[in-house]
This record gives structure tokens, C-alpha cells and sequence, in this order.
């Protein structure tokens, strides 16, 4: 009788299972989960923020982190549901990490879920969270050649999200350069310029969010 | 006879091997090797530019992108040996790219090898190059919470370059905590602020880089 050789089944496939699991529930649920990716310090925690404080609608929040609760603190302050993610070094989030995380949160009546990717610009593009859109969070002290650069989130994302355009007059930054590189990459993402801290631009991005929740929900 | 199952070596051994060769080769050189590791815009490609214009010794660069050869074409401006490679996705440079890298670059009286990373605070940091330093590249625009959320490159980094220091007035960004976190993390690493494009700061930066080569050669 030949000898049988166990093959683990590849942790990648796994982790498909998982997103089409979450996929699956927050189906069930109604709710709209966004996946917001971007550098560190692009303004991921602000613009979320800001979102949080002017949406009429119940949201919570997943924050990945390579270390620290830091960001789940400051989300916590606005009186929204958090659950802090740390991935120990891993830099970006994978579905069964969301998977778990989904047993704090109180699902029922929830209109919105963010999950609040690694800061990376490159790994957490490859992964299906089983969310409903990926969207990219890119700020202008970046650089306007970001988009060709990292090409495959750009590619990816329902919306592409320009923060801190505040700080243009201070900066070689060329906005018709990055909108239309953006555009040669993904004609469809709807693109959004924010100023989260004095809230500019905020409502435009809301307005995105409620349509998205509204076709889900259709 | 039982059957033989072949395990391929794992491809970070092969990697390690690598890392060890360019070591070798480098230390019979006699060149430096510093990786510049650092979020997407934090400044790394300016900061060399910076640099190449400022330092009295001859250089050469290898830029890793994922994708464009953007940054090649800037270095190659100041008139420096430069090599770009695309990772086509892929988020690190590792050593054996740099490996195949360094056949296109002129190694005979070369006193510095830079490598500019792909833009990433997270992947990068784990992966030797066979470098003699890594360097963190950190902008001020991406916050001064950033090297408590991403403490492996903080606490590997020979030198901690914090860029974009013109920035500092229209931003909330708290210098102190910034360089007590660091310090917290890697009491031994170098700290510089700069600001690449009007040149402040560079001549110390340069100084650390001399000091290097200096204590390599001796």
C-alpha cells in the first residue's frame, strides 16, 4: 500500500474561503464593507475620522495595525464601534484575521463596516478582504507620480481618495497629472479630493459611500 | 526502496545566500552599501539627489520600483551609475535581484552603493540585501506616531533620516515624541532631519555616510 503524503492545502486558498465567508454574511447583514488602503500616514485614521462625524449612518470600524492600538484609540473617541487588528510585523490584513474580528462587532442594523488596511501601498492590493470595494487613500506630500508607480491598488479601487490637498500650494504636486493617471488606470473609481481636517470634500466622499450602501441594499 | 521526496531548498535560504555573496563582493570592493527604506514619497529618491550633488566620492544607485523606471531617470540626471529594477508587484527588493543588479553597475573605485527600496515601511525591513546599512526614510507629513506603528525598520536602521522638515510649520507634527520614540526603539541609530531640496541637513547626512566608508575601510 503506497505511502500517503498529506499536502496542507495552500494558506492563500484558505483565506479565499474566508473572504467569500465574510462576503456571504455581510450579504446577509446588508452591510457595506469598504476597505480603505494607502501609505503610512496618507490619512487613512482621519479621513475615517472626519467620515465619522458627518455620515448619518451606523458604521463601524476594523483598524489593522502592525503594532500599537493607536488608531482604534483615536476611532474609539468618536463613539464608534473598533476593533484593533495588530499583525505582529504582517503587513497587510488577510480575511481570516477579519474573519475573527467580526465576532466584536455588532453586526445587526450596521449600514457601513470600514476595515482600515496596513499602511502599504503594494501588499494589502493582493488581498480579497471580502469586501464590497477597495478604496485607495493617497495624499499629496506623496507625490503625484504615485499612481504608475503602484499601479495594481489604483487599478483595483472603487474610489481613489486625494487627501490633505491643503498642503498643494506648498508642494510640486500636479493634480491634472495624477487624476489623469489615475484615469488611464481605472477609468471607473470615483475619484475625491479631501481636506479631513476642516472637512472639505468630506461630503462628496459620504455622498460615494451612501450611493454604494444604496446599491447594495437595491 | 522507499520513494524519495524532493524538498525544494526554501527560496529565503537561497535569498540569505545571496545577501552573503554581495557581502563578500562588497567587502573586497571595499564599497558601502546603504538601503534606503521608506513609505511611498517619503523622499528617498529626492534625499539621493540631494546627496549625489553634495558628496565628494563616487557613487552609484539601484532603484527598486514596483513598476516605472521614474526614479532611474531622476538619479540618472545627477550623472550616477543607476540601475532600475521593477519588481512587477512585488513589494521588497531581495538579494538576489540585487545580485543581477550589480553585474550592469561599475564596482572597481566605487566608494558607495545606494539601494533605494521599493516604497514600503513594512516588507523592506525584513529582507538582507547584504547591505552594511539600512536606513529609515521617514517624512514629516506621515506623522510622528509612525515609528511605534512600524517598529522593525526604526529598530534595524543604522541612521534615521527624517525628511520634509519644511513641512513642519502647517502640520501637527510632534518632533520630540518623534525622535523619543525612535530613540526608544534604536538608541544607536544616527538622526537627521533634512530638507532635500533647499540642501539642509545633507552635509551631516553626508558626514554619517564618510564615517561609514571610513570604518569599513579601516
Amino acid at each position: 500500500m503506497p505511502r500517503k503524503i498529506n499536502i496542507k492545502r495552500s494558506v492563500l486558498a484558505a483565506d479565499e474561503e474566508y473572504a467569500t465567508s465574510i462576503r456571504e454574511r455581510m450579504w446577509k447583514e446588508r452591510t457595506l464593507v469598504v476597505n480603505l488602503i494607502g501609505s503610512p500616514g496618507a490619512g487613512k485614521t482621519t479621513l475615517l475620522e472626519a467620515t465619522l462625524g458627518k455620515i448619518p449612518l451606523s458604521c463601524a470600524v476594523i483598524e489593522g495595525d502592525v503594532a500599537t492600538s493607536r488608531d482604534a484609540e483615536r476611532i474609539s473617541k468618536t463613539g464608534t464601534p473598533v476593533v484593533q487588528i495588530n499583525t505582529q510585523g504582517g503587513c497587510h490584513l488577510e480575511a481570516h484575521l477579519l474573519w475573527k474580528a467580526l465576532d466584536e462587532i455588532p453586526l445587526s442594523g450596521l449600514d457601513i463596516l470600514f476595515v482600515e488596511n496596513v499602511g502599504n501601498l503594494v501588499c494589502p492590493a493582493e488581498f480579497d478582504l471580502g469586501e464590497d470595494y477597495k478604496v485607495a487613500v493617497c495624499s499629496v506630500p506623496e507625490g503625484s507620480d504615485k499612481p504608475l508607480k503602484y499601479p495594481h491598488l489604483f487599478h483595483e479601487a472603487g474610489a481613489v481618495v486625494l487627501t490633505k490637498v491643503d498642503l498643494v500650494p506648498y508642494l510640486d504636486f500636479d493634480s491634472d497629472l495624477f487624476w489623469s493617471d489615475v484615469k488611464r488606470l481605472n477609468s471607473l473609481a470615483s475619484c475625491l479630493e479631501v481636506e479631513s481636517l476642516n472637512g472639505k470634500g468630506i461630503e462628496a466622499w459620504s455622498e460615494v459611500l451612501e450611493r454604494w450602501l444604496m446599491e447594495k441594499r437595491q
